[in-house]
Order: structure tokens, then C-alpha cells, then sequence
């Protein structure tokens, strides 16, 4: 098993660091194949995204991210698109003994992750600048499927569809459209769609009612670090980048400057990132191990100081391998 | 004093009756001049926004808008641009007695209302739709500026615009130059800038942070539903449409069609919206009054089924207006 490793910025290289030494307490063995993406790179080389790391990941079977700085935009979403991948899954599940808002949610955000305004399609004008959001009927019926799919394997019973279509009514009229063609395929599942507007307000008022919600591009970025807020924060929410061919997990958290170099980052998100690769590639009693000592360890506060322990990134990372 | 009155459809309609008897309490005696717009004005006139209204509107000091139903895009947007009602003023502030997640909240968002990809520049193609989001300097500019006037006229020490520029580079690279070329006139004040993702977990982690926050028109859209939520849902949001010769004032729910005829509603986002006009009328003491009647009927539980209460969207409001 290859695995690419991209630890990028900032905390980024702290939480992998921290997530390789758990990954490294299964019997796996897997080989890590290390690349270089983010502003370090972009100041050592003159690119934020070099060829080669775009090999390793060609060649990998998966690849983990931490995060990049100022230029993760030139790196993360242009991997997403050179990939291909397409969906964008980003659990949201409450985590036994971290203080947050809800402690019992367990539902799952499919951001579609290659069009809409992230298509950088941008120019300026005489008076300012106009940026075109591309919504295409086969992206859309793929990411519907691809929510179905999931929610079915899964055992969900309801998704749902968030949009603008009573604004952006032929942009987001085509993704309602297609969702809805595809939800007849799956005529046991409930089928139902939201305002972007109103859903976020759900989030707060009645957050249990989530199963999977399936979205576009620029809502599920929002919607997505809006119910990590739910759960307490960016510092536990995992994500998984998923293609036909590739996959790239990585924490929705950024390179946090403001912590890095400290020890102090969580590397809980990471963690749970390299549980949701795991899954990816058939390997589901290996996550299920880490998350259960991440679980243990968690109940037992031996936490970083964000969840009100006095533990570094490292020292909790060896209190999780310890329990595998 | 002229007011246009434009109830709407569903719950629109029960809540403006509400509002309007709690006015009425007040030593004002306005003018009211009735008119129609939504869905049920469409199926019997044709149209969602006569001609009329607008004429109405345009003669109006102030409107009071209550709510309109699936044709709502086509009426409060086309308001929104056809007066150039450039600032969407919401403040989202606790009320006593109401059961919420944060009871100490006071901020405002401050949300472009003319532009973005609510400017309705959307077509067809090949494989799905294309839609243009335009942002102008001088809107941004404009928008900025009222931020910074308001929070300075409220008293308010720090405004924070909110933007996804890492994304999009040149339209919220534009806005986020204006705005804080616009801040440079402001020395007095705190201006700082988050991206829209983490401004959406902020509002859930750490909301009592802010304090003015100025925006693009749907990134408004969306974290004013979410605020609203941290405050106790939609009944409770008001929100102002302002310009330089006209002002719209209107709820940020919809017309509730599930629950509308039911006089359940519950009238305080209308009352309070009753409030943002009446302010920006100068009458700050009227406002005043209604502010104080509304949170002891609060305070005392005489409140619709939403909050725990079992009174009538019309029961509510005699008791506030026999408070005043
Ligand atoms: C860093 C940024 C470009 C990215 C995005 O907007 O997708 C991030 O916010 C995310 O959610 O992965
Ligand atoms: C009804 C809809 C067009 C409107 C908007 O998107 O602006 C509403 O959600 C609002 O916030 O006033």
C-alpha cells in the first residue's frame, strides 16, 4: 500500500506528523511516499503545486494532506480539479468528551467539489470584476449519486439537497433538477431539498434532523466549517476528496500560522482523516481501531489544550497509539 | 407620515396585522397606504410586482413589507435593485425570555444588497448553466462605508468584512480592497477580514466577537439565517432594506405557507422590523417604546407556540400594545 504524504504548512506538518505516528501503531506497513505542496515549497521552488508532487499522487494509492498556508487555494483546489475529484465527504459527528454545542450529531455534508464559483473563472471590469459559477447537469447527477450511493451503504434513509434555486434559478435550478432524477433511482430513500439560507439556520435550530445533505461547491465549503462549529470546532473535522481513481484526505482545518511551531495543534481532525482513507481502501477494522483509541483518549482528557487539556500534538498522538 | 404596507402571502399577511395594531398603539397616527405583491397578487393580477406597488412604494416615507411566497425573489429583489436599496441591515440581538444557544448576543450584519450573483445574469449552456457574479468597486465602497458610519453612529468599536478572496481572487479581492480602503477613513476603528467558511464557524464558537460585519449580498444571505438561529430561529430577525431616497423594512422569514392561517406565526421579527423603521424615521423614542413592550411580553411568557407560549400571533400582539 503507497500512501502519499503531503504535510504542507504550518500545523499541517504538526497533525501529520501526529496522525503517521497512529497510523504507523496498525500492522499495515504502508510505504509513504512524501511531497512537497503549500508556501514553504512555494518559496524554497517557485511553485505552491510542483509536477512531481502531482506524480506522487498519480502513483499513490491515496494521499494524505495537512494543510496548506496563503496559497492552499493554488494547491488544494487545483488537486481537486486535476483529479477529478469530484466529491467532497465531510462527516460531522460529535466526539465523546469534547465540550460542544450538540453532543449527539451523526450526519455528513457531500460537498461537490470541481465546478461552481471554484472554477476560477475571473476577470476584472471597468468597474470591478465578474466571476462565473458553472454548474453542469453531469457533475450535478454525479454528486447525487455518489450522495445516494454513500447514504445507502451507509444505512442513512434521507437526503437531502441544499441550493439557491429560488436566485440562481437556472445555475441551481440544474442542480435540484438533477438531484431529483437521480433520487428516483432510489425510490426506499427520501428525497428533500432546502434553501442554502434556511439550512444554515437548521443547522443550529434542529442540526439531529441531518442525514446526508448533498450540495454545491461554495455552500458545502460554508455549511461544512459552520456544523464543524457544532461539533467544536475545525480542529476535529475530517475530510475525504474523492475521484474515480484518486482520493486525497485531508483535515477541513487549515495551516493555522497563529499555533504553528507550538505543539499545541489537535491533531484529532487529522487523525479522523486518516480513518476516512482507511475506510476508502477496504481497510475499515484498521479505523475502527484508531477511532476507538481516539475515543478512549478523548474520554480520558488527554487532550490538547483547545479541549481544555494540557497535552501537546505529539503527546496526545502517543496516548492514542498506545490504545490501538 | 406615509407608510406603505405590503402584507404578502401567508404569514406574511398575519404577522403585518400584528405589527400594524402594535404600531398603532403609539400617538403617530401614520398613513398607511396599502399594497400588493407575491404570489397571490400574481395568480390574480398577473404579475407578483404590479406596477403599482412600486409607484405606492415610491411615494411611501417607509414600506413595511411582511413576507411573499415562491414568487419572493421576483419581488424583494427586484425591490432591492429597482430602489437601489444598497444596505441590508440585520441585527441579531437577544431577547429575554426567549430560549436560545447564546442570550448575550449583539451584533449586526451588514450585507450588500445590490449585487453579486443576485444581479439575475444566469443562461443556458450545452451542459447545464452559467451564472455571473458581479461586484463593483463603488458598491463595495458604498457598503463599506455605510458599515463603518452605522457602527460609528452605534457605537461600535470594530468592523469585520467577510469574503472568500482566496477563492475568488478578483471579485472578493475587490471588495476586500475597497473595504479597507474605506477603513483608512476610519483610524478610530478596529477593521480586521475573515473568509466566509470561518466566519460561519465563528458565528457558532465565538459570536460574541462581533460586532459590525459587512458583506457580500449572499454570503449575508446565508450567515444572517445562520445568526439568526444562534438567537432562536426566524421568528425573532428583523432586517432593513436601505437606500439613499427609500427603505424597505421586512422580517428575514419567508411566508411560512406550513404554518400560515393558523395565527401562530409569531409577530416579534415584523414587530421588531416595525422598530428598524421607525428609528430610521427618527422616531427613536417610538422605537423605544415598542422595543420595551415587546421584551417584558417576552419576559412574562406571553408568547406563540414557537417560544412555549399558546397564545395567537394577534393575542401576542394585543398584550405588547397594551404594554406600551
Ligand atoms: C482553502 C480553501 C481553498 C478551501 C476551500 O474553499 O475549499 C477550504 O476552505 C476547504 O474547505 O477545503
Ligand atoms: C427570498 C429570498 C430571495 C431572499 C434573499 O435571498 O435575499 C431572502 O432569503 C432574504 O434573505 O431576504
Amino acid at each position: 500500500m503507497k500512501i502519499a504524504v503531503i504535510p504542507g504548512d504550518g500545523i499541517g506538518k504538526e497533525v501529520m506528523e501526529a496522525a503517521l505516528h497512529v497510523l504507523k501503531g496498525l500492522d499495515l506497513d504502508p510505504e509513504f511516499l512524501y511531497a512537497e505542496a503549500g508556501d514553504e515549497c512555494l518559496e524554497r521552488t517557485g511553485t505552491a503545486l510542483p509536477d512531481e508532487t502531482i506524480e506522487i499522487i498519480g502513483e499513490a494509492d491515496s494521499t494524505l494532506f495537512g494543510a496548506a498556508g496563503e496559497s492552499a487555494a493554488d494547491v488544494i483546489v487545483k488537486l481537486r480539479r486535476e483529479f477529478d475529484l469530484f466529491a467532497n465527504l465531510r462527516p460531522v459527528k460529535s466526539l465523546p468528551g469534547v465540550p460542544c454545542l450538540y453532543p449527539d450529531l451523526d450526519f455528513v455534508i457531500v460537498r461537490e467539489n470541481t465546478e461552481d464559483l471554484y472554477v476560477g473563472d475571473e476577470e476584472f471590469t471597468a468597474d470591478g470584476a465578474v466571476a462565473r459559477r458553472v454548474i453542469t447537469r453531469s457533475a450535478s447527477r454525479r454528486i447525487s449519486r455518489f450522495a445516494f450511493e454513500y447514504a445507502k451503504r451507509e444505512g442513512w434513509s434521507r437526503v437531502t439537497a441544499v441550493h439557491k434555486a429560488n436566485v440562481l434559478k437556472k445555475t441551481d435550478g440544474v442542480f435540484r433538477e438533477e438531484f431529483y432524477r437521480v433520487a428516483s433511482d432510489y425510490p426506499e430513500m427520501e428525497a428533500e431539498d432546502y434553501y442554502v439560507d434556511a439550512t444554515a439556520m437548521y443547522l443550529i435550530t434542529q442540526p439531529q434532523e441531518f442525514q446526508v445533505l448533498v450540495t454545491t461547491n461554495l455552500f458545502g465549503d460554508i455549511l461544512s466549517d459552520e456544523a464543524a462549529g457544532l461539533i467544536g470546532g475545525l480542529g476535529l473535522a475530517p475530510s475525504a476528496n474523492i475521484g474515480e481513481k484518486n482520493a486525497i484526505f485531508e483535515p477541513v482545518h487549515g495551516s493555522a500560522p497563529q499555533i504553528a511551531g507550538k505543539n499545541i495543534a489537535n491533531p484529532t481532525a487529522m487523525i479522523l482523516t486518516t480513518t476516512l482513507m482507511l475506510k476508502h481502501l477496504n481497510k475499515t477494522q484498521e479505523a475502527q481501531k484508531i477511532q476507538k483509541a481516539l475515543e478512549k483518549t478523548l474520554e480520558e482528557g488527554l487532550v490538547t489544550p483547545d479541549l481544555g487539556g494540557s497535552l501537546g500534538t505529539m503527546e496526545m498522538a502517543a496516548e492514542i497509539a498506545k490504545r490501538i
